[in-house]
């Protein structure tokens, strides 16, 4: 039976309080650093000759090639089951309705008298993806980074993903990446596919931007990348997955305990909070989530998870509210009466779960909302994954002569304000031009 | 006089184009590191008295209060010029308009029966602008950041620049700090106002984003706290600032110059590209260069640059854009027959500048566009500064019974293929407790 700590808010004081909503510190591990920069290093130095290295290193396969074509994922798909094929087809749907939602138009507007300005949108050239392999395979993943990718239209639109034993990959995942139109597929894992995609090598093609979930390598490789010189920007940073769920006294527990265990399950680092006004429905949600626990395959991991989760026992609905934006979570479940009713009040969460029929799971993989979410806190701060991630946005301006006349005073003055007589002159020039020419 | 290098394109192969093209390499100096990580720590471990430490040591002065508010903002703006003030005014007009334009609506679709998802964006709560003090003031800077902040209604809209000698800032910075309402200022710069802003001390709350320019050790400060576990944001990176001109052989060398120019005196390390199919208008505009820098008070940084600069003559104007994509400024401008008819095969500009009477200078104070964006090539990969930049965006969905059960076969068979028995059940609960309802 895992123990889970309940705490009464009210009893604690605000450094108390803080203390119980803190993340764990990720400490910075030289180590890591270090093993990271030097994996990076030998990509940059050698290539894809550093790619079969390590794929028989890490992934423990000698591979022939690095690339998956068309056709060899085409035969990869034909072994998924029908039925996982039909889900997946089924949570395309509507994460491609969702998704396509999200185009907007280019903005122009006169800003006065001859002066154009525009802000344009454009999708970014090339992207990468990664997806990594491990205990379980994520084609749900493939169709999040895939699927506003594809709508985006981004040229050049490639995957990479650690080859099993055999020198393949999961037939899910590659199922999924052809309905994404990915334009190929590499065999390659770890930190070393996030140095190909920044640096390039001859097989994969340099990208401007990377996606996508990985392990504490992966990150790393991620943010060491984005700080270089390469140019290359990363997704969102990384860090444990996290759920909060509001509940009150009317809330099923069964309901709780299963949503709460869905993010045990996803490794022993996960954030599961329930905070609720309703001492009864704690206690309920305890006994019911030892019996679910019970069942599970991934026992010991929810069981890790659990031990660091905490219930929170509020003196009020209004207190729930204050908790759960302070703790700004990933995944904000609302399992109370009127729970639509509480949203706009609750403004730091990634995505927000409302009411009973609402479970984490529908967002992790079929309602049409993306799974990529800011995590750690960053609720507060980052952006949901959308379709803005993958393009980006510049300005236009376009002045008529008469419309540089009518600002030419105010930029003249201000640039001398601001000590800048060549900012100046660029307008005096031309002003001297038009009045040479009337 | 002096002497910028003229490269005809053709002439080169592709590693010497590449090698033409490519920005000075910004070395990683651990001593910067160092020195800037020992001032974050300092405020992390003393707060305010730090923050007077500093002032003390960097900009020579002893401060009696660390704030300025709204009586004090307005008798330093007092003192401003008149014709400073209208200045203002006519820029504060424009970028109003041209941010103002960026609001979007919340988003809202029915992926499927009964499974409601919504795309809701929000303002950030607490933002903090850094404004440098310097060789020179920049109020510009307070209003392109300062603008959209009031348009999205961050609920705390902090701005940091350093004192004088006096203890004071500069009127024109007070002035637009007023326009913007901005809750209130600080008198803190350099690496310690950064600090400040991202850890908080009693006077200076914490921020969950930070905007704005700065030297070396601004920047690097922006970095090391970007990459810590404060979940605080930043703007974008920084890098020198950048300017190319695409001419054809009717542009105005005049014209082109100023333009080059202005971008020149910013400072030694800015980038300054000129490229043309016309040798004409390249020895047109060196002749014209050397004149216009004579009269500039900034002349020395100006120099500087131009040495770094860049005339490039191509074939044709075909060329011209191919070699502008490769390099993709920070600001293009473009000095053609029938200029806005380029715009469309211009993929890769922050900010774009269209015909003679469109000089960067505009677009720099007054055009409405904003003048924070990418460099270093980034405009490849990020976008311009805009509203959307001041908010987070966030996902809700409700599910009816009805809409669950619709989706959830595809979620109960995702899940499994995944390995995630958990996110099955929490599916699996529900549908048994409608089943036991009906």
């Amino acid at each position: 039976m895992v123990n889970i700590k309940t705490t009464r808010w009210d009893t604690l004081d605000a450094q108390q309080q803080a203390q119980l909503l803190a993340r764990p510190v990720s400490s910075t591990d030289d180590k890591l650093t270090n093993t990271v920069s030097q994996i990076i290093d030998e990509v940059k130095a050698q290539g894809d000759k550093a790619l079969f290295a390590f794929a028989e290193r890490f992934d423990k396969v000698k591979l022939d090639t690095l690339v998956l074509k068309q056709p060899a994922l085409q035969r990869l798909a034909s072994d998924l089951p029908d039925k996982v094929k039909k889900a997946i087809d089924c949570a395309y749907q509507q994460i491609f309705c969702f998704h396509e939602l999200q185009k907007s138009d280019d903005l122009q507007v006169e800003t006065t008298k001859g002066v154009f300005c525009e802000l344009r949108q454009r999708p970014l050239e090339k992207i990468g993806l990664y997806i990594p392999g491990g205990t379980a395979p994520l084609p749900s993943t493939v169709l999040m980074l895939g699927i506003p990718a594809k709508i985006a239209q981004n040229r050049q639109r490639i995957l990479c993903t650690p080859p099993d034993a055999q020198g393949q990959i999961n037939p899910a995942i590659a199922y999924a990446a052809l309905l994404c139109d990915i334009n190929e597929v590499y065999l390659v894992g770890g930190a070393q596919a996030i140095a190909a995609m920044a640096y390039g090598t001859d097989t994969i093609d340099k990208v401007d931007k990377i996606f996508g979930p990985g392990n504490s390598f992966v990150t790393m490789a991620k943010q060491l990348v984005s700080n270089s010189n390469q140019c290359v920007a990363i997704d969102m940073p990384a860090g444990p997955s996290e759920v909060l769920v509001i509940g009150d006294k009317n809330a099923n527990p069964a309901f709780i305990a299963a949503d709460l265990l869905s993010q045990a399950e996803h490794g022993p680092d996960s954030q599961v909070l329930l905070v609720s006004d309703s001492a009864t429905l704690i206690e309920h949600v305890n006994v019911v989530i030892q019996q679910q626990l019970a069942q599970l395959p991934r026992q010991s991991i929810a069981t890790q998870a659990l031990k660091n989760g905490s219930f929170i026992l509020t003196a009020s609905l209004e207190q729930s509210i204050d908790v759960t934006n302070a703790y700004a979570p990933e995944h904000l479940i609302i399992q109370t009466e009127n729970a639509s009713d509480l949203v706009d009040q609750l403004t730091n969460a990634s995505s927000i779960f409302v009411g009973a029929w609402s479970p984490e799971s529908a967002g992790d993989y079929a309602s049409g909302t993306n799974h990529v979410l800011p995590t750690y806190g960053y609720s507060k701060v980052l952006s949901s994954l959308s379709l803005a991630d993958f393009c980006k946005r510049f300005t236009v301006q376009t002045l008529t002569a008469d419309g540089l006349s009518g600002i030419s005073t105010a930029i003249m003055d201000l640039a001398q304000a601001e000590g800048l007589q060549a900012h100046s002159n660029a307008v005096a020039v031309r002003m001297a031009a038009l009045a040479q020419q009337s």
